[in-house]
């Protein structure tokens, strides 16, 4: 039996995640010949893991989960420190750059993505650093250490630039966060609730937002930063303004890119060129647009749950199970500073964006009984569309149970629920760790007041 | 405009829930004159703090959670200390302990329940208690703190067992619990996972599984209890072997009761009189039965809240807004020393009780991110039925998110979810706060991979 040949370009989570998946699929079914190609030296680095190693909780290297070796111990032909130069869709072969022709059966394009550089003078200088990848991290986490760094200012008010700036800050450096839009965290919450994250973490950073920097100046080495008129001096820069699909060989090949500037795929995940999806060529990951399931226009979701379930359907179609994504609510958590921040669907900020009618609840109450000493605050603002009443989006604030909650309530919006299904379902009670009307009950029945 | 009475027998969660939202939905709607009746002295207690006073979390006192006058300064006819003798459905009123009949256009019957009394011999002797309420909390609690008092046998590995069983044993009173049924907690887990809970509390608690305790010995005060061949010497029992519904003064005035002796409700939480349901008699909480959502069996469901929903219900249907009261899935959560346990819908035991045909997956994996330090282990039990493969119960254990996942996945029995979706949907991922592969995502696929 000839065996079919996958070559996979990334050796970042999705790349990873559908060699593990047709690693574990191939037990019993046709043998598979497998080439993954990337351009890092380790085997999976977790870069989701990044922030917290910068703020000393474990070190770097804890992250790097698998050496290539454990891939190469399975049988695949896993290249690391390689690049692929080209794509040849018509002859079903990749290039890579020591020149070599690498032919395939089934290509999967994981590319990922990269740190967007702003186009402003002095991103070259020594002491500016982007956040992506082991080398990145060193890099920054060698800089904060340094002697004589003592004031630092990061472009963009994101998870990862909120997440650093607090990292810095713990280290006794003066930090300054920039955030172009007049409020922290925009793709994930709303102003409402990103002044709830500003107020908790106003002591230690100092914010600039709706404002963009013009210029980073120094000689060889930063030395300050420009934002309107004022001039703020600092010793090192982190630029974290968003990632930009990695698509150029994608592009150079044929393959459509989308408005969002990512790789168009249909709902099996293989990639366009010209007027037809190619059956044997995929895409996945942070390189790729999908499609958002309450507004169903194109977007982004480069996150590495996402790319876990675009890796499940790309894997169960190479290994011959049927299979489609889902239109995309992009559940997201964070946790900065002891807070935990989460979000699904849409904020009401994208909702109205898009000319979708809501209702609005916003509701703040405990984790657990009043009359337990350990419960926590918890906020709550619950978007549900207008006349359906139907869940659309949501947003979480609280030092505990975010995360669960917030998969609670993708299943929500996935399911159709309405304002009264919640008002209406029963929840867990126990008064050391639920109250026995819950937060988003609350946030439910003040949205349907609203008129 | 003449106000209509509305009459609530009972002031446990279920009465006082039917109170409070009768208040705030009168806002315009038309004037109701309420009449509550309650045996208790306090406005509202919290039963379910209990085993945490015994633990000494908080005081008993503190569980008082509103005075009478709260609800008095509202206008309510608030009666505490008082007693329903009788009830006239012919001629719509209710008669009271101290001789007077009390009118009403709608009665809400919520008489709660009581502790079930195994029918032995000296369960009337000193030191023999139940938990319920807080006069038998403070009773409890003087015992439990009294000089001599150095063993304790608990009847019933139940909830409410289990955790009085944890406050003995932190009181350093040597504690054997005795429970009839071969495992712990057989209402809501399965024996393999029972088993787990009780490997954790075996170094403070005795367990006999199995075994009927056939009579409790002494002279004026307990000094021994007989299970088998054994005599267990004692200084304190508590008898905590499930919940009886009170349905005596339902059942006296011609009311159905049904086979789990608990008071039989159609969809809108109407009484069964005959062959018919009454229009303006309702009756909710411990002492009704529901349908089982899973089973379509009757059953009970007596949780603060389960009552709570049931509330909404009735209330609703007394302000006018027709609502019914859909099958119960019982998500129920318990915080036992330390340990989180979880469980909705049926459990394997009750699933094969029924015959329903089962696929079971049980996976043990971490809470957050293997790398991350403050990790704990989760263990999760899925049950979906066997040819649709969609989700028809869940087990979990771990030290945190238990009650939250219950939520989820209560959602989840409703919506239909099966294995495949458990598989192919996006959950949020931060490696402080989840796994990027999570335990039911595990759970899900063995239980697929069973034939």
């Amino acid at each position: 039996m000839v065996k079919r040949r996958v070559v996979i370009i990334g050796g970042g989570a999705a790349g990873i995640d559908v060699l593990e998946l047709l690693l574990r699929g191939q037990e019993g079914a046709e043998e598979t010949e497998i080439t993954l190609i990337k351009k890092e030296t380790e085997g999976f680095f977790s870069s989701c893991g990044l922030p917290f190693a910068l703020g000393g909780m474990y070190s770097i290297t804890d992250l790097v989960l698998f050496e290539p070796n454990f891939y190469i111990d399975k049988g695949v032909d896993f290249r690391t420190g390689t690049e692929v130069t080209s794509i040849d869709l018509e002859n079903s072969y990749v290039r890579v750059d020591t020149g070599e022709d690498i032919t395939y059966d089934y290509l999967v394009i994981a590319t990922g993505s990269k740190p967007f550089i702003p186009p402003i003078d002095g991103t070259n200088l020594e002491g500016v650093f982007t956040l992506w990848g082991r080398e990145d991290g060193e890099r920054l986490k060698a800089a904060m250490d340094a002697e004589g760094t003592n004031a630092a200012v990061v472009i963009g008010g994101g998870i990862i630039g909120l997440q650093a700036a607090v990292a810095f800050s713990k280290k006794g450096i003066k930090t300054t966060v920039v955030e172009m839009f007049p409020h922290l965290l925009p793709s994930i919450l709303d102003a409402d609730m990103a002044s709830i994250v500003q107020k908790r973490l106003r002591k230690d950073v100092t914010f600039i937002l709706g404002k963009l920097v013009s210029a980073i100046r120094g000689k060889q080495h930063v030395e300050s930063v420009i934002v309107g008129e004022k001039e703020i001096p600092t010793d090192l820069v982190l630029l974290s303004a968003g990632m930009r699909p990695n698509v150029d060989i994608a592009k150079e090949a044929g393959i459509e890119i989308g408005e969002r500037r990512g790789v168009v795929v249909d709902l099996s995940l293989r990639v366009k060129k010209g007027n037809s999806y190619l059956n044997n060529v995929y895409a996945l990951g942070d390189c790729i647009e999908v499609t958002d399931a309450v507004t169903n226009r194109p977007r982004l979701s480069q996150l590495a749950s996402t790319a876990l379930i675009q890796a499940r359907v790309v894997s169960n179609n190479l290994l011959g199970i049927s299979s489609s994504y889902e239109p995309c609510l992009s559940p997201t958590v964070t946790a900065i500073s002891g807070m935990q921040v989460g979000s699904v669907g849409v904020t009401s900020e994208t909702a109205q964006r898009h000319g979708i009618k809501i209702k609005v609840g916003t509701a703040i109450k405990y984790t657990k009984a009043r009359f337990f000493p350990t419960r926590k605050l918890i906020i709550a603002k619950l978007i549900f569309e207008a006349s359906t009443e139907k869940l659309i989006g949501a947003q979480l604030i609280s030092e505990e149970t975010v995360a669960e909650r917030i998969n609670e309530l993708t299943l929500g919006i996935k399911a159709g629920i309405t304002a009264t299904d919640i008002y209406m379902r029963e929840r867990c009670f126990e008064p050391s760790l639920t109250m026995v009307e819950d937060v988003i009950v609350d946030a439910a029945l003040k949205a349907q007041k609203q008129e």
